[in-house]
């Protein structure tokens, strides 16, 4: 098994060889910024969620995204559709469960999606995954955090042996986990929460890292949040603002390369 | 009574430390960008117009932002819903007219907000303004402009009365009046006018001062808009056109604080 | 008749003086991005879409732009309404077919606006256009593309005699025909492929040129491409990856004039 600095940097470049299509059926906030973070890595977004056409795209994809931030009522059939159609050709199906926990409305569309499909990875922030177990806990809008405490991380790996789904849990230190092994990611910046999208643009990157997975899929996760976060620390040492920020982002996602990914992924695997 | 320096400091200090969060219902052009500015200034911004969740996020959030740009005929429920909600917990709805008076459908949209709820706030530029009182006036899209004059600013004034809120008109200068108070900001740069978005982040950021406004809102509004305005007279020093002063903007909405909103603030109380 | 460079220079300078109104029924995606690059040149974006309003607002406009790049079903019937109100008022229609080919619903989207409304330019890439002909082409998402051979301009000449509209071909050499004359425009850089909407963005600059154009749409098309691709060429000088790229873009759109149109537009009248 190759350590996880070099799956990283394998899968990166296997991104930008294969330019995997990734169909995005996500929230209109995010679409603008997702497209740009995908082509920046090097992978092709097409964002559809026409019912009558969703199949057909998802039929050409390499992987699918599904995020609910901004649902309404009519989404979720052609969600569950294409996420169907994914299952069927056996590509990985990555859900971003923007603002569960604020809304039934958002939490019953993320069970609704887990029941009837098969989710590969599901990427939110704690108090989104946490909102999905039977402990009720609401919270605040989308971009809430809870402190990644072991009561987070057990709850995670739970999920993740229930579901047979890799969890990915967002946050100051990132845990990433398939209910067997742990990582760890230390690379990002706060700085990143200034930005909208900035977490569905890791879900966009997580599943085009999954698209040319060809292992375990908890190590393609791993590595796209580490990519993520390492883009993330480059771009924050020039930027003056979110704004700066947000430009130098997409421009070291577009040509940070193995050499740096070797030098300055910060990934532990703790169990 | 603080001076309008202090309140637009103290409001943007409270912010940035009660870090409200704003529900928008918002226009897909802007969604983007309004997010960025909200979090650029320290707010949390959230969008969701599900008619089945927007009674459960307005009850979350600290201020609700209602804006019209690509309404469609579904949307208005949800919208006077949301609004309703915000009325009962007791929270301000800022309200953006974008391109009344240039359909009917949207001139009709706005009133039947106004109607059905209690809008704190109306902001637009003067032709939409002016499209909502009986004298009917045709305005060309979006951004239209009328003159500033004195028939403007009282038709603003009785629109206040009337509607027992605060109206605030954009243009080369802006007029902000609760009917009885009347203040005028200076700040602000022609380029902003080539920037999408630029209004409608105004509202948001109008919004977020009202939230944690506890005097009178006609303030609270004035302090937003003149903020606002300095950030971009700071941008506009550094941009080189639309795209760069856009990143510079986001910068300073960030970085801009109580030393430069006492040395470069321009508003005038006229009456 | 003028020069192309003296045609692009004349048009471009009137968009600047005549602030043309572009009513835009696009994407979610590039709603953002399109409204941004046309205030950069001098013209006025409207985003409307709402079955009540779109006949209103076309009446309004001095171009239209439909583009079904995240089509639904309810959207046709709007589209199909302003281009027809477009045609009753002698204002051109520019239509983007993205993802034709792709799925079945795109396909035929293109043809039922073609086949109730008479489009005056036709924009996509090669795989988008081929796919609206007899011979099927499956296209894979929205940024395939297809060598520019001499059987797709052919193509592509033929089905503007057909249509009796301009077809306008992006690539690594674009290819502009009305079915007699036929432009190729050298200027562009790969990186613009890199920014999501940057395809788009030159659909709404094409549809600007065509509304202050008094001549031949084809030079009016021509110009336009020419003239989007100078800004990329003098953009991608100073950015450093497609983040940077995009402000400079902007920046460029805003800022570039006569004379760097008469020094380096790149473009061949072939036949």
């Amino acid at each position: 098994m190759m350590d996880i600095k070099s799956t990283t940097a394998e899968l990166l470049d296997r991104v930008r060889k294969r330019v995997p299509l990734i169909h995005n059926i996500t929230n209109f906030v995010v679409m603008n910024s997702s497209a740009n973070i995908l082509l920046a890595i090097g992978a092709s977004p097409v964002m559809a969620h026409g019912l009558e056409e969703v199949e057909e795209m998802t039929s050409l994809a390499d992987a699918l995204v599904l995020n609910i931030g901004t649902i309404q009522k009519d989404w979720l059939e052609p969600m569950i559709r294409a996420a169907q159609t994914a299952n069927a050709k056996g590509i990985p199906v990555v859900l971003d469960p923007v603002g569960a926990g604020a809304t039934r409305m958002r939490t019953e569309a993320v069970n609704n999606i887990m029941n009837q499909s098969a989710v590969a990875v599901l990427r939110g922030n704690a108090s989104e995954i946490l909102s999905l177990g039977t402990v009720a806990v609401k919270t605040r809008g989308v971009d809430a955090s809870e402190a990644m405490s072991d009561a987070v991380v057990n709850f995670a790996a739970q999920m993740a042996r229930d579901r047979g789904c890799v969890v990915a849990i967002s946050g100051p230190q990132d845990c990433i986990t398939d209910g067997q092994r742990l990582f760890r990611v230390e690379n990002g910046q706060p700085i990143m929460a200034r930005v909208t999208g900035t977490g569905c643009g890791l879900t966009a990157v997580t599943a085009a890292f999954c698209a040319v997975a060809d292992g375990a899929l908890v190590e393609a996760v791993t590595a796209a949040f580490a990519f993520y976060g390492l883009c993330g620390d480059l771009a924050a040492k020039t930027g003056t603002g979110p704004g700066s920020f947000s430009a130098a982002f997409i421009d070291r996602l577009f040509s940070t390369g193995s050499e740096q990914v070797h030098a300055a992924l910060r990934v532990k695997e703790v169990r």
